[in-house]
């Protein structure tokens, strides 16, 4: 069985009619934007903010319009996928380069769910590359730089082009061991200029749906710290 | 006499030949682009590099050549405008909205002279309005969010349209009456997501120059904290 579906499909009982819902970006959110094409069309009605071009594509082409985050006033439901997920939920992301708008996005609803496999749950983030989305301006500079503070950076390529974020950024990836202190390594990667945003996600998801095998897990967050 | 213009030719002086040298962007800035031209012209060799798109083209129809930050590996000497300066050589620049490369350049550059007139000289910052760079994608939401916590957001227009930086953002203008830790709401700020840049240039400025009357003052900065 496909934990990443079965997840995947779960989440989809947590949007009720009428919400206005944040699709997420990436494999696991796919078989969730299939699932709620599905319940579109047997009568849901919902309206669908996206976090990414590519997300945008695939809701569109399934019949799924997609509103824009400034025709709304507050999301109800966001579900998004994560790299990683610890014991708190909190999470790195930015895998797929969606971060900056995901991050927007989960800001601005009332509700984060994260869809993922088995695989994405860990004891202590930092095994996953950690994503940073920079400005073009400088980014080589910046590369040198994070390098001499102790990091080991590297611009994510795509083919032998350096990979262009939706809002035309790089991303520099980050070999980290463990991230104890995910706050102070964002606050401390965010006074690097240039640096627009960290895959670093912490008190943003309120529930993460895992598909464990052929079963579903839930784990829902105690307290609500969140990114402002 | 102009106050602009006594201190954007003095700092000229400080240019040597064979150096690099970053230019910042404004109306100051544009007096040492002349006063530097002129000195090109009379046998100076530099290698320039540009803030803004505003001062390559000033800079180039000078004949001044521009080459690009990822072409040199460090800056010697840039000098640029602020909107304030205070007395530990804190700013706050953004005004003309070039502040995202205005700090990249700065923090890519071996010593940083700031040319201001007298009336930028203040004894706290905030009285002019603090520029932080936003991207577009949620920069409704984030204002509502900055007013939520106290902040007195207005995005920044240009006629009728909102102004639109190099990067392809918006400025939101936060008016303020004192910034007391410039480091603290520094962080503060960009814990929201979405902001990329504050105007609240700290530990950057090595030298102050300021046209006062008819006399130039120089402030030399005690100990350097710099943005990393």
């Amino acid at each position: 069985m496909n934990e990443k579906k079965i997840a995947a499909e779960y989440s989809v009982n947590f949007i009720e009619d009428g919400m206005i819902v944040g699709l997420g970006t990436g494999s696991t959110v796919e078989f969730m934007v299939y699932k709620l094409a599905e319940r579109i069309k047997a009568g849901l009605n919902i309206t669908a903010i996206s976090t990414s071009q590519a997300t945008t594509k695939l809701a569109t082409s399934l019949g799924i319009k997609i509103s824009k985050l400034s025709e709304v006033e507050e999301i109800d439901l966001t579900i998004d996928g994560a790299d990683e997920v610890d014991e708190n939920l909190n999470g790195i992301k930015g895998g797929g380069g969606a971060l900056l708008q995901e991050k927007i996005v989960a800001s601005n609803s009332k509700k984060n769910i994260w869809i993922v496999d088995s695989t994405k749950l860990v004891k202590t983030l930092g095994k996953f590359s950690l994503p940073v989305e920079v400005v073009q301006f400088g980014s080589t500079h910046l590369c040198v730089k994070l390098e001499n503070n102790g990091f080991r950076p590297a611009i994510r390529m795509k083919g032998s082009s350096r990979f262009i974020t939706d809002n035309n950024n790089y991303i520099i990836d980050l070999k980290m061991e463990e991230v104890l202190d995910p706050v102070e390594l964002d606050t401390k990667l965010k006074r690097f200029p240039g640096v627009v945003v960290t895959g670093l996600f912490y008190g943003v998801a309120d529930t993460v749906i895992a598909g464990i095998g052929n079963k579903i897990k839930i784990f829902n967050k105690k307290k609500r710290v969140q990114n402002q």
